[in-house]
């Protein structure tokens, strides 16, 4: 039997919101970080791992798997989940932002975009029609509209002429998207730069036009936190409470935080990943940057309570080892004690807002990044 | 209790042995494939994995160690078991080959050999002694002696000199291993090139002076399989029946199989995790290269029969998909895939030999190579 696709909100504490998001593959627990699998792989981890760190999702980027190994020949080979063996929940974005910030000689028009790979400069056009075929193609469980995501800063003019672009285009993703079989949810992208007016007139727009989930688009690209913020405390009370909102591309451990405390269920970010290829470790401690060679001879673990084998297991003077030689192990084992940080923010703030008391638990986690690393022993 | 290091030979099949070397960190059943943990890391693999391949054992490099992270601090840290998490027995070589092959501004004297770091150029000495106490810090539970390992091809005169050399230098390491704890070993190494009066010179000198195993060194270094087995036949009937012998730095799982068949219990080569980065599997049905086009849209997993899950779960057209995109699991499956495979093979000769069939038994693995890989289903 295939779920329609719902959300179930279970708690509130102040904005916050604990909930369940059902899939046809699935549930996912909200708030949730969704790992990043670009090319159909979390970078450096097994599919099995990211499971058992708690991930009840992971995101594909659009624009990677239609390039390659193309939409087609995943759904040939039996759709993304299988390929990428992750029978759970997907979600995959649009293609759009992708295009805006790694393809050659984009060209935007109201059908749609054109652009030339970065990896081979072979042409290709991606419309909303097109970018919701992909997804199905791939059989993406939570799929994206195609939007216009501008740069910051940007005119007004600028931002309220994609916004409405990006309007029109949620109403013609919608169309495109009711052939898909049932279980499955396309997501209306809120834009509107930094004016609150803007983001006010996008948000409205696309709970006219009525969708099962709302993502939030074009934050997180530089701005100060604060504008960030500001731009959730406008959007999140116009979207309608029984659909979960998605926040892309966000973020730091704090930015996550931040935002579940004014209501967004759901988060996706190349950080924990990205950081672990770069000698970065994610800690209750804060962020530790395991080149530095204060780490040459500490034989302590980065976090002897962690329930992750690799935070618990392995001295710092060998992470440490690992990266000044360049080992693919350095990066496998920063990769796996990130996510698996992420991921238990994530269970924190969960049961944080079950039990009323989601204030406290972020503020004591920040008190323990502010305390920062536990000195050497001496 | 500390075991004393021995070799205990369960049974022949021809001149092919099943035994067990008995080491203070446990058993390692033999004919046995050590992987390669150059860098205190068995490259793209967990340690756990690595054991649960059935590996009884791993090598470190000497010469890779005592430049990064140095032997001084890996005993700091606990030793190297400790250090990459690895209980069982290790390996190390004496460092010599690697300074023969990578170091720069070599020179070699009775003494020793003097060197400079290929990584930062730093000044470095290496003699006997200093080998043997190296290898102590590390704590490793085989060690090599120093020996001169000439390039073939090279003249009688000049393979003669080396391992006359390398002779006194066995000598001087054993006697500088007597004050190491018991249950490790000290191997010491035949040398000879391609000359089987010398290697034979070598190896009764070796006996003469007495070690607990015997490493034929020299060989797999470019010359023909049919010269490297004439050695094997020359060299291991000179060696007692009741000591391990390693055969260094080989190779390719027919090389393993005709040195079993020739009396060899030990090997060791980056073959297998470094075919995994440039996308080569090794298989029952021979090498294949994942690269090739052909894969690109083959449902079928490497070998649905295989014990591994890299081997048995994940599509071809995946791993293509990660080669191409040069993602890090791509590496991680196929040297995983790579190390389960050469287990595998010395698991297949262990039982064959016990049962005393081993001669069918390397029959049969090579008649699958022949056959090569299976076709794609029409």
């Amino acid at each position: 039997m295939t779920l329609d696709f719902h959300y179930r909100l279970k708690a509130t504490d102040g904005a916050a919101r604990l909930g369940e998001v059902v899939t046809a593959r699935g549930i996912v627990n909200t708030p949730a970080f969704m790992p990043v699998g670009t090319a159909a792989t979390v970078k450096g981890m097994y599919p099995a791992q990211v499971r058992e760190l708690g991930a009840d999702i992971v995101l594909g980027n659009t624009y990677h798997l239609m390039l390659r190994p193309t939409a087609e020949r995943v759904a040939q080979l039996g759709g993304l989940h299988a390929f990428m063996r992750w029978p759970h929940p997907i979600l995959t974005d649009s293609g759009g932002f992708q295009i805006m910030s790694l393809a050659a000689l984009r060209k935007m028009s109201e059908k749609g975009v054109t652009f030339r790979s970065h990896i081979d400069g072979s042409y290709h056009e991606l419309s909303p029609e097109r970018s919701v075929e992909i997804q199905g193609l791939l059989g993406s469980d939570i799929q994206m509209q195609l939007d216009e995501c501008v740069r910051l800063p940007a005119s007004r003019e600028e931002i309220s002429r994609a916004l409405q672009l990006s309007l029109r285009w949620a109403e013609r993703s919608k169309r495109a998207f009711e052939a898909q079989p049932p279980g499955r949810a396309l997501f209306g992208i809120v834009q509107g730069g930094d004016a609150p007016d803007l983001r006010e007139v996008s948000a409205r727009g696309l709970v006219d036009i009525g969708f099962p989930g709302y993502s939030i688009g074009g934050l997180a690209v530089g701005e100060p936190q604060d504008v960030m913020l500001s731009m959730l405390d406008v959007v999140t009370p116009i979207l309608p409470t029984d659909k979960p909102r998605y926040l892309m591309g966000v973020g730091t451990p704090d930015d996550i935080l931040e935002s579940v405390a004014r209501g967004v269920d759901m988060f996706d970010c190349v950080m924990p990943t990205r950081a672990g290829r770069h000698a970065l470790a994610f800690s209750r401690f804060g962020k530790i940057n395991l080149k530095n060679a204060r780490h040459a001879e500490d034989p302590r673990p980065l976090d002897e309570e962690s329930d992750c084998p690799a935070a618990r297991d392995y001295s710092r003077a060998y992470l440490h080892h690992l990266i000044r030689c360049d080992e693919m192990l350095g990066s496998m084992l920063l990769t796996w004690v990130n996510l698996a940080y992420y991921q238990s923010l994530m269970k924190g703030a969960r049961i944080a807002i079950g039990e009323g008391r989601f204030d406290d638990y972020r503020a004591q986690v920040k008190d323990g990044w502010v305390r920062g690393d536990v000195p050497v022993r001496s």
